[in-house]
């Protein structure tokens, strides 16, 4: 009963921090599900658009365009909804410091959602130094957030 | 090695009949892995919409549109990239149909995407008839989908 207590009150905190309540996400199991689901994802149109900038796959523009459009889609997802209270125990690489550092991940989010917003324009305009150059920023967004909240 | 050929010409034949090579879901694992990532995430959304509807829950304008707007970004995936040769069989729901008749199938999930960003319009307006009856055509676009393209 103490530890429903417990819980319902980080429930509580979390929502008043982020202001809305997804109550579907209230499950840390499901709050592990997708955050895991929408890793997956954003990996499987990522890995393509690397190999290309590596030289190692034909530059191809509505395929790479429609890679960093479905990259920019996944990187808006409400993904703080996932933050749930005890979702950083259990098969996740989440650290506890994204449920403690709630304004660091969220800032970490904003900027991950705005430069993969910047590469589905790069993209479009099919100039490939300038998508060479913004996809390394993305890249780059994506060590700094795994640095600070995945585990090794 | 015959295998191995005949899934080479079917990939082919996919490429060509989509306009677009996405190397990267090649394998049926990985495009059935894709296709219950995108359902499960969506389903995340779509349960909290329905409760609403329902009226099991309160209405919250911004936590109803954030949800709208996340199944309408969802759709809105080249998710016709995960019709993988060979993705029908194992552990999956989607009957052989999805593959036999892509065109039906592309049909389908664009008028997915369509319903779906009508549902985040109507969201944005706050104004909970138009909200209820959108939900209402996108719910029947689930069944009519799901009634030719998953398994019972």
């Amino acid at each position: 009963m103490k530890a429903m207590t417990r819980i319902a009150v980080l429930a509580l905190l979390f929502i008043f921090a982020f202001g809305v309540a997804y109550a579907q996400l209230a499950n840390p199991k499901d709050a592990i599900k997708y955050r895991k689901s929408v890793m997956f994802l954003i990996l499987q149109h990522f890995k393509p658009m690397g190999e290309v900038v590596k030289g190692k796959a034909p530059y191809d523009k509505n395929a790479f365009s429609a890679n960093a459009d479905a990259v920019a889609k996944l990187a808006a997802l409400p993904y703080e909804a996932a933050l749930v209270p005890g979702s950083d125990k259990g098969d996740t690489t989440m650290t506890s410091a994204a449920l403690e550092k709630p304004d660091r991940f969220k800032k970490a989010l904003a900027s991950f959602k705005s430069e993969t917003s910047m590469l589905a324009s790069a993209a479009n305009t099919g100039d490939i130094d300038k998508i060479k150059a913004q996809f390394g920023k993305v890249a780059q967004n994506c060590s700094a957030c795994h640095k600070q909240f995945r585990k090794k």
